[in-house]
């Protein structure tokens, strides 16, 4: 699997490659990380892997598959820890992993370009505004389906795996905090041994390879 | 299958329900719709079949989905028209659908919060063309990938149904239309009876619900 090198602490703990190593260490499959750096990133050796450029990329007997979406999906089918087994269930929970990724992420992609914590400058506050408003409809509705339940769907599964991840982008926020239902769901999902070896493992790559301070 | 009874111009043609219109016409399923408006997507009753309150829900044989893209993969699995067929190619296949809606996708949608033709005020200009940029940047990829091959996988695949209805939120904008090989690409994907045939079957319903004049 590809993982960057090292970036810059705002992104530490939520790389991509972090849903991958989750779903692996998930389903126990051993792995080994491939780092790569903005160069290789850039070249047409690494284009052809992975035509957009991003980590992770996944090789696993001969297949090379990229998406953390489409990663975790495949690992989830090779593991019954990641999927129920029951049809409907699984087509259940994989649609709250499409959820994840398709209907809570982007709005959140979206508040980040304006600023996470505060407007990046005071003439996207109008702007800033109606995308968060949007992104907190996506967490009520996510909350209102939550309570009561610790799951999306069942046990916890790949779809819990990609929300948690999702939802850590607004740790700078207080927007999961101020939601007790969300910050509970969060926190349940990030107690599990498996989610805390796979940050474990991201967070040493960037510490082994951080910068020599000037 | 829900579908919104009507929608404003500027959304016409680019609901999600359309993917999966087009992705039954392919797989050669009748379908019903089931045509909702503004209240019922708030009700407590949609909610528990979609707690987004969005469209489509797919109601088949006793099992209720919501997402487009978790649709589209579950219809595409039950079709040879598709997905391929051997393991692999099928993968890869998937991997570029969650291409569609998490990498190329995500950037549109912030684009279109800041003004999909121009900024949506003056104070968003900066913010707005780093967006753009990052738009631009995942469609020279997508572009140079295409460069030489009509599909993304293969023969046409529901990786291109996705892709294609993602390009077309590009539609108001030369994005798409000044590269060519992503204008053919389109145009190619678009010219598929079965597009015509979802197409037209969204827009006669909105045509048949459209609001009366004043």
């Amino acid at each position: 699997m590809t993982a960057f090198r090292w970036v810059p602490p705002f992104a530490q703990g939520l790389v991509r490659d972090l849903r991958v190593r989750w779903a692996l260490e998930e389903a126990g499959l051993a792995y080994e990380e491939r780092l790569i750096g903005p160069e290789e990133q850039r070249s047409a050796a690494y284009r052809r892997q992975q035509p957009f450029g991003q980590v992770p990329v996944l090789e696993q007997d001969g297949l090379t598959l990229f998406e953390s979406g489409a990663i975790v999906l495949h690992v989830a089918e090779q593991s019954k820890a990641l999927l129920p087994t029951e049809a409907q269930a699984r087509l259940r929970a994989r649609t709250w992993m499409f959820a994840a990724l398709s209907t809570v992420e982007p709005p959140i992609l979206a508040l980040n370009a304006l600023g996470m914590k505060q407007p990046v400058d005071d003439g996207v506050v109008p702007t800033r505004a109606r995308v968060a408003s949007r992104v907190d409809q996506r967490l009520d509705s996510l909350a209102a389906f939550l309570t009561g339940k610790e799951h999306l769907e069942g046990a916890f599964s790949a779809a819990d795996l990609l929300m948690t991840t999702v939802l850590r982008a607004l740790r700078d926020t207080d927007r999961v905090s101020s939601r007790v239902v969300l910050r509970e769901y969060q926190a349940g999902c990030e107690a599990r041994p498996a989610f805390q070896r796979a940050l474990r493992a991201q967070m040493d790559t960037f510490a082994r390879h951080a910068p020599v301070s000037p």
